[in-house]
């Protein structure tokens, strides 16, 4: 009898569901849908709970030598009380002290484990993804903000205070672009979804040219990474100079990453990381130019393999790594 | 009979030894003495061993109820294999490949064990400083260069790569100034001795008033960053002005490592940590400014409270903790 553990992935807004060999695979059954984050906490345990059973259910008809689930693992956004399971604090859904792993565990029946969506995404990756035989990986996940994962000898680390991980919050530029948080020059000003648009609309104010406002009908606060990723594909020469920028800022994040961490792998996920060559390309150029190198050298840079189920695949290796612990 | 460890920390301009107590306390029968780094790595073994004699021999003079030696730690610059106990390669005192602890072990007879200089600088804060009672510090000395360490759990951290902790040269401001690295904008180039006088210097040429001109003759090249400290403890506000534009980049760096790293202690150690209330102070300015906080206000910073010999009794914190445990 296969025995399988039920990943679960919420985002702000997309909560998927997979079900995932304990012995590593490919998620089955996966089912992708809108978070009803909206309708509060506890609409989305339903959600997330009718999900998990729908995918059980679909694994349990396709398997004709019977399914052993043997939990839920759980990645959520924000900060985490680890031990009891409970979502501190997770702006993006508004949960103030939801304790997501007793709900989840009481509506399923089954025992659960909540870790942190991006050390999960780095966990997937780190598992059955571009990270695998790696000693540690420090995942970046490329989004609407940027998101940081650190595998270490297989587990996922959070230092002494919880909270590491937080490339998006380094300072690049000091004294540069106001990030959300309220300080200068952080990487997730510059390398975020919304920092690589920003930076495409401050050049064409200052009057470049480019076929950018032709694809936004010259609204240019329509313009998003994914048009300057598809201006650059269409051969627009300003929109693959801003991948380019974004590729140079985000080298300075990674190198200053693996100076302090040194670990042996990098992966960059994310829709952001999706442009490919666009971004890869010069990235490797910057990594390899003059620079500190003993860390840099003895590290790799890779893409994220898992496109989209990095966060279900991982937090099916968190709830594996909890329960084979104890 | 009381246990002793002999603390050997080996600078490219300064050699020190020490006589720690296994069970914790202020080093005795501490010598210091110019590395013989011009004559060579045989001259300086030469001159690590005759100091540990003799810094033994003062201890077993002075200690009526006998004395037992443990071994020697010894704090080495440069990147090391350390397994082997072999410094690879250290620019500074142009070792490449020295085997320095089988060296030091044949010569003095004790068992032997090698560490990065800044990773036994942030143990001995840890073990007997500034550190205590923490679970995880980033040690940072600032000096001719920046060295960063790591003590996890009471443990060095090197990395899955054995690199970890160069936060010297980690990206504060982008496109910034070239750092002898080769890269620009590392913290190196800021806040370092070097990077504090060049500050010093840059301001002076562009028309700054100051009275550090007559601090060195007019001869603007002599300005180190102990001139500028000592101006501006003599009230000069340009250099009062250096110190805490130095301590804002140097709140750069240290948000960025603990963002990512997650430590509960940070301690600022070196030359340039001296300049005390005039460098603390503006740090703890900028670091209460409005930002990313999770991982800062659960991290308190300070400065180290070993002057001078945080190597020393590092090293010999190194020793204890490899020998507990085999």
């Amino acid at each position: 009898m296969a025995k399988w553990i039920a990943g679960v992935d919420i985002g702000g807004t997309t909560l998927s569901v997979g079900m995932v060999p304990v012995a590593g695979g490919r998620p089955r059954a996966l089912r992708v849908d809108d978070t009803a984050g909206g309708r509060g906490g506890a609409a989305v345990v339903e959600q997330v709970c009718a999900m998990v059973r729908a995918a059980v259910d679909e694994v349990v008809c396709a398997e004709a030598s019977g399914v052993e689930v043997a939990g839920v693992g759980v990645a959520a956004p924000g900060s985490l009380d680890r031990a009891r399971g409970v979502v501190l604090e997770s702006h993006n859904l508004g949960w103030f002290g939801l304790p997501l792993r007793d709900r989840v565990q009481a509506a399923t029946g089954l025992p659960t484990v909540v870790e942190n969506d991006a050390n999960c995404a780095a966990c997937g990756e780190w598992w059955q993804g571009a990270g695998r035989g790696f000693r540690s990986v420090l995942g970046i996940t490329l989004g609407t903000g940027i998101g940081g994962g650190i595998v270490m000898d297989g587990r996922p680390f959070v230092g002494a205070t919880g909270a590491a991980g937080e490339i998006g919050h380094m300072t690049v530029k000091y004294g540069g672009r106001r990030c959300t948080c309220g300080a200068r020059g952080c990487l997730e000003a510059y390398a975020s979804g919304p920092g690589i648009a920003r930076t495409a609309v401050e050049g064409l104010a200052g009057g470049a040219r480019s076929t950018l406002p032709e694809l936004v009908a010259g609204d240019l606060g329509r313009i998003t990474a994914a048009t300057v990723h598809e201006a650059a594909v269409e051969g627009d020469a300003y929109a693959t100079g801003v991948l380019a920028h974004t590729a140079r800022m985000l080298a300075a994040g990674i190198t200053s990453a693996v100076n302090l961490l040194g670990p042996d792998a990098v992966v960059v996920m994310g829709g952001v990381a999706e442009a490919g060559d666009l971004l890869f390309g010069p990235l490797a150029a910057e990594l390899g130019r003059p620079r500190f190198r003993s860390a840099v050298d003895a590290c790799t840079v890779v893409p994220g393999a898992l496109r989209g189920t990095a966060g279900v695949v991982g937090a099916a290796g968190v709830f594996r790594l909890r329960t084979e612990e104890t």
